[in-house]
């Protein structure tokens, strides 16, 4: 008992990038001993209240969790292989780096065949905005392992989601979100291109997009119900009004000079879908023209 | 005054479509006296408490404040031509079909000319979600006779936002949003499809969008107001990570067999940024991309 609360209350943190110092810092502050590690330990300087270890081998030596958040999973792969994978033995090594499945799948193997226990999770914000109750992290691996640690993973966020044993989980989710995310922040900077272009204020812009987000986000809901329920049939949005649309963005963009691939790419889906004959159903059959691409 | 309220509370809907049949009942619901018309007078027969008006003339006649919704600015322009633009001599016309900046300067040269007052409008949200206190519409045009008619637009959506005299102002402006919004549906589609390729839940997909969307608009609005800063230092997120994130969506695309247009272009900007040399700064340095494209 006493034994696992004082395992409880460290960890170390691998990599402090923006992620990882903020991570850091919040262990610091809900008073775990914090071991921290970084390729350039000047990153460490002014982080107060933790271990600053010279190896990662030091880092691990006195944590049974160790949190890793660096570039990527080649620079993850690279530290496991500078420490030697039996550092990890009987350890939990937590990679919140954001990878690909495939990845996930190999760091997991690599872990378990050293007596090593591999959890791999997705954060799904930015730095600032962890820690709170509606922080979401995407978790996969080892299930019994999550339970033990998930104490440890609420320090960085309210909303710890599971989805299920195979590693590759969370990274694959989280390709699936980031596709919408990359959707929204580029449609987002075209959107602020045509406002400029049109000597109109961000500030409206900035308001207008956070006041009508709430309805498309429940739209968005609705449609991805649909999809799931293999269900074209016109209930909000008819596929006919959005290739207008799709087609006004495209030529404004023209029109301000823009770099058009992007619109083009979005007028030319809702076109594919129309001359495929779905004008009369709903928006979500551009699914469809995805699926199944044209040769 | 007692004319005045007696204009206030008369109103002509033209177009009775999805949004217009809408418009008309929530009027009739508020006691206003509501003329219709429609080129099909048949969409009109089972609307209560309505005067139907079998000419664009007849429906003029009686009403200071008219609102046009219709297919596109197209339909718009050939009713006027049909009934003649004399008739809306001291009229106000509310042009609330979606549409581009060009068609709304054209339409309001053309009632300015003949004596009438142009306000152009772009609803935005779908005809079930209007009459809420957040429903927003986007408006533009003659300001005084903005602030007269206010009252008849409150009917509609309580979050009428005026963004200045120019008419064209409101189609810019909802071109700009709904940039935002079909980069969001489309990146939202291809996430369902590699959700569908790997085997995973849509219902995982669907809670997670919706847990994510609120940080997320709020990292939008902050990567908005660092464009009007000009600021394009990291504070958030580099640009680094997205051009790694948006390679991994792309692949993922690819594997899965989808249609890469839209992940590839994605995928390409990030890219495009790096070799500017803009890989250390915010991921908000893809609009100098967007703003400047390669011959």
């Amino acid at each position: 008992m006493m034994e696992k609360r004082i395992l409880e209350r460290r960890i170390a943190v691998l990599g402090l990038g923006q992620m990882g110092r903020r991570m850091a810092e919040m262990y610091v502050e809900q008073g775990y001993q914090v071991t921290v590690w970084n390729r350039n330990l000047s990153k460490a300087k002014d982080l107060s209240g933790v271990i600053v270890a010279t190896s990662v081998e030091q880092a691990i030596a006195d944590n049974e969790i160790i949190i890793i958040c660096v570039l990527d999973n080649k620079a993850v792969s690279d530290i496991l292989g500078q420490a030697g994978e039996f550092v990890f033995s009987k350890k939990t090594l937590i990679n919140l780096t954001t990878g690909n499945p495939q990845e996930a799948k190999e760091l997991e193997s690599r872990l378990t065949a050293h007596g090593g226990v591999y959890l791999n999770g997705a954060i799904q914000v930015a730095p600032e905005q962890m820690g709170q109750p509606d922080t979401t992290i995407l978790m996969a691996g080892n299930k019994e392992r999550f339970n033990e640690v998930k104490a440890a993973l609420d320090v960085l966020g309210g909303n710890i989601k599971f989805l299920g044993a195979n590693a590759s989980a969370s990274p694959a989710m989280d390709l699936a979100t980031l596709s919408w995310v990359y959707g929204s922040y580029i449609g987002l900077l075209y959107g602020a291109a045509l406002v400029q272009a049109e000597g109109m204020q961000l500030q409206d812009f900035r308001d207008i997009v956070g006041e009508i987000a709430p309805s498309f986000v429940e739209f968005f809901r609705h449609e991805v119900n649909m999809i799931q329920e293999g269900n074209y049939n016109i209930t909000q949005s008819p596929l006919i009004i959005s290739v207008g649309a799709t087609q006004r963005i495209a030529e404004a963009a023209s029109a301000a000079k823009l770099d058009t691939a992007f619109t083009n790419v979005m007028a030319g889906l809702l076109q594919k879908a129309q001359a495929r004959g779905f004008e009369n159903q709903e928006v979500t059959a551009v699914l469809k023209v995805i699926n199944t691409p044209e040769k």
